[in-house]
């Protein structure tokens, strides 16, 4: 049973590098709209990123670019740009929608292309609201996450590795593409959308509650491996296994008590303290001695006795490991029982392990992951069908290196 | 000059607790939507959640939830469900919306209001994709990242504290909703749409290359501060401030061996070490030996007199801070330049800087933040206008319990 995807129909043109505006694409190529990546000839700035395959070629590229279509062109040359604008600017319903990480300058400018497509939707990624480059490494220390991550006896502040603000940025930016749309489709007209990687954490900052606690005066300190304001930490199995224990929630606490049976050692620590442990901010006042008694409990037991009897009780937990053996986990709880994944042929690289779209939606049903394009790979036929170039015209670009086309 | 939101005119329900479910329904509040947030007459799981202002109101919940409308009605009673079955099949063009982290069974199951609603959407966010409870802090032991992060030589895991799967999770949802009310202006059908925190991550962690890289049998180690990949890392400087500085492009690497003049030093250096640091993976290689050069520099000179050089010459850097001292900085590189940010008058809690819509749309213009509301605020009017209660309908209900209104 064929279903379209939820996208299907929807055209999208990406000028593009490194994370935010590539996964816009990708999240909206995953959900069936038509993504055509332009790059350079040789390809953009993040066509060699780390880590990369044993052929040499970017696995972070092949990530961010899976489901996509890629179109070669030179946009160093008068003609490249040329290029680029028409096919930004070429008439469809469902189209004229450019996803960019580049200066909305230039060839870029919107007030350009809009003047000859009024319909045009772009949405232009910066660093910061100014337009200067920023990346999630020079972000966080602005905004004081690495001075609040890492051991608790450490003063060095602590990077997290996670480029957490370019994904969020990336989403924003579908959000963005798809509510303009939504307006382009009552109104006819376009409009440019702007989106810095900077204010995406300053509002996630301000969501989160920390903005006002700083302007508030209250200064948050490190705490560690624990969950801040209830009950949280990592403890150690007697078979040397690392685990995360987590009771946020009242329902989540009594589990972990009736699991480990110190439910009312728990409670007498919380009278002897002076506190009480079905409140939350009792739970993380308490915390060192709550974790005390978790740790002496954790200690005694192995993680094969842990396991089971925590889905038992539904305690809310999970086992530190290496993403090799969360895919090496052949158990319904490892990741390759996840029908998110699939294996899919990464040209050159060879298969290689891919995720689709984490929405299922009922009406299109799962769909499996796609490869990433060859770069270059569709230069020839986005040309062709877009523009109506002719072969020989398509061959004259071609030899001139004005675009690329692969096989 | 008004210009209408971006999404006015949508309306959506939500019954939710935490981030990924608040923040959906935020983002879409702030886009101008009508959401209402539906709550226990006490105020739900996340009422109370730290940090919290000196009132004892939650920063948290008050971050979470700025834009919406507030309905406080009790779901443990059999009326209480009732009226929350009748929002959400309302009959509303733009309605029949539903936005949830709680399961989607018993009073919301999709199939029964389904039946009364064929227009319904109804996105629902799960722990994991068997519906177990999840948060980031349980997700990120799972996919390994606490083993990447932190110093170097210690062999703990690391827990970062951003909980960046809810962030994406949320925003994930948002783009769900949308995708399938676009859906639903083709077809006239809603659909139901799931979406687990787990899957997010094991999606990000796919589009990262970080899956690919584990399945292919790489082990990524812990590098502590140092950027992966390419060049960056935190520095002292002779003042005791603390940089960071980034050369992940060719073109930021350059301009950071401009500024410091060190270029020729750092060129005759991978000479030695037989590299080319104009190829982002040799500065990766290299990146001890780079960072001892540039690590000698920084402690030669001062903040005061490196931001300038930096900001010059177009360096990726950025000074470690806490959030409060982001705040106090006057220059235009502090957040309250930042027009982003406004102060809210938060009932209870009092004037409040709060973030609004990182997404800047031409035709829309930029949209002041507004506070989050009063529980139950909104309780009469929404069972009034949707439903059209009577006011003694209403009185009754509160009395009862049912329902709370709060003034």
């Amino acid at each position: 049973m064929f279903a379209p995807n939820t996208l299907t129909g929807l055209s999208i043109i990406e000028l593009s590098a490194f994370v935010a505006a590539p996964l816009g694409g990708l999240t909206l190529a995953q959900l069936g709209a038509d993504v055509i990546r332009i790059d350079p000839p040789r390809g953009g700035l993040d066509y060699h990123r780390w880590p990369l395959a044993s052929d040499g070629s970017s696995l972070f590229w092949q990530g961010l670019n899976k489901a996509k279509r890629s179109a070669a062109i030179d946009t160093a040359t008068p003609e490249g740009r040329e290029l680029v604008q028409a096919l930004i600017v070429a008439p469809e319903d469902n189209g004229n929608i450019l996803l960019t990480n580049f200066p909305a300058r230039g060839f870029l400018l919107y007030e350009t292309l809009a003047a000859q497509c009024p319909r045009l939707i772009q949405l232009t990624i910066t660093g910061d609201r100014l337009g200067r480059s920023a990346v999630d490494y020079t972000v966080n220390p602005r905004l004081g996450f690495p001075g609040l991550t890492g051991p608790q006896n450490d003063e060095q502040p602590c990077n997290h590795v996670l480029p957490a603000w370019d994904l969020i940025t990336g989403h924003l930016a579908v959000i963005g593409i798809l509510a303009a749309e939504r307006s382009r489709r009552a109104s006819g007209q376009g409009q440019s959308v702007a989106l810095a990687l900077e204010d995406a954490a300053l509002a996630m900052s301000s969501h989160l509650g920390l903005l006002a606690e700083a302007q508030l005066g209250m200064q948050r300190q490190k705490y560690g491996n624990y969950l801040y304001g209830a009950f949280g930490r990592d403890f150690l199995t007697a078979d040397q296994e690392r685990i995360m224990v987590v009771g946020l929630t009242l329902k989540q606490w009594r589990a972990l008590g009736q699991a480990t049976g110190l439910q009312s050692e728990l409670d007498a620590l919380a009278t002897e303290l002076g506190l009480n442990f079905s409140q939350e901010g009792d739970r993380f006042r308490g915390r060192e001695a709550i974790a005390e008694r978790i740790a002496e409990w954790c200690a005694r037991h192995s993680l094969t006795y842990i396991g089971p009897l925590f889905e038992q009780h539904g305690v809310c937990w999970s086992r530190y490991q290496s993403l090799q053996q969360g895919l090496q986990d052949s158990s319904p709880d490892g990741f390759m029982a996840n029908p998110l994944l699939s294996m899919v042929i990464q040209p050159g690289a060879g298969p290689q392990l891919a995720a689709g779209m984490p929405l299922q939606f009922s009406a299109a049903g799962q769909q499996a992951a796609r490869a990433a394009p060859v770069l270059g790979s569709s230069t020839a036929e986005i040309l062709s069908t877009m523009l109506g170039l002719t072969d020989a015209q398509i061959g004259a670009l071609a030899q001139r290196g004005i675009i690329m086309c692969a096989a």
